[in-house]
């Protein structure tokens, strides 16, 4: 039964599609929705839109963007010797974030998995292959996630470039600052024993 | 600094000011947004124009509605004997899920709250007394919510109606059915105790 007007019950289902945003969260937004002054609920409409128009994928590196080409492939700055491979726009800023990078960004789009069917033809792989050809990078660094489908992508990359002569790293696992040995779960621990170095 | 493009930037911004939804979240839902087909985010910023548009108060029991008269006050199957007093439209979606009540609603929009400098002018009052005087209500069942600020105004309403003879019932606190004694805050089992009833 429904026990909301018409619009109303679309706005709260067209919120509930949204990922992590279940029914009465929802609502709930509506509700703010409908109690906020017409500027804000335009705007954000607005933004939706907008967004939706201009925002599109990177010609170099697939990250977003509403240029062309991204602010990162764009910038003269950057060190083109460098060339950091991640699976999502997303892990760009979290990089970014570190203000230790400096180098250049290839995004995959995804990481290869069989279990969801996704495989190297399905992510930006040969693009990437093009960029080397191209480019004279001295190191690819994979920053893809520390779960099976980013190590695998990993490892794929890697048995890839690495017969052009090209350096490959993998960013380092183990515990993260901060973190507590007794709470850090095995495989990391493990990890961070694997890559442990002098002092 | 700016990670983003100036409309991913935006988007992220507006849906941030949802309540309960921070950068973190914005981020990703912006990221949904972008990834799914154009018809779904056009149908999202629609729905939020279009609810905007159409939905305001009811004019006789302020729930919200794209009608005149909101479906609750133009049902002529509900039972005008019963009044039930509301903070929120979204409690009268709660109560209805019941299927027990079938009297007509009050919606206070707010409750008395001195601490938010929130007076019995600011909320729906003036317009529950004049609708009582033109209503032949038996029985006014005040729902506002078992907060501080809900008693309160539960209280205060009690106290003007009351003399007009008109019974007031306020709903019974308690355990809530399949709830534990053990982990029951000792406000709501001291309640509980006072409510309790003959088997």
């Amino acid at each position: 039964m429904e026990y909301y007007s018409e619009s109303l019950s679309k706005l709260i289902n067209e919120l509930a599609r949204l990922p992590g945003i279940g029914h009465k969260t929802a609502q709930r937004l509506a509700m703010h929705i409908l109690k906020v002054p017409k500027e804000e609920s335009s705007a954000l409409a607005q933004a939706i839109v907008e967004a939706k128009e201009k925002i599109r994928y990177c010609k170099v590196c697939f990250n977003i963007t509403d240029q062309d080409v991204c602010r990162f492939c764009s910038d003269p700055r950057r060190d083109d010797k460098f060339l950091c491979v991640v699976q999502e726009p997303k892990d760009i800023v979290a990089i970014e974030k570190t203000r230790d990078y400096r180098g250049r960004y290839h995004v995959l789009q995804g990481a290869i998995s069989p279990m969801e069917g996704i495989g190297p033809n399905d992510i930006r792989i040969k693009e990437l292959l093009l960029r080397l050809q191209q480019m004279d990078v001295e190191e690819v660094i994979i920053a893809t996630n520390p779960t099976i489908e980013g190590e695998a992508t990993a490892m794929y990359l890697a048995k890839l470039i690495k017969p052009s002569g090209i350096k490959v790293t993998r960013i380092a696992h183990g515990i993260p600052v901060g973190g507590d040995l007794e709470y850090a779960d095995e495989v990391t621990l493990a990890k961070s024993f694997e890559g442990r170095h002098e002092i």
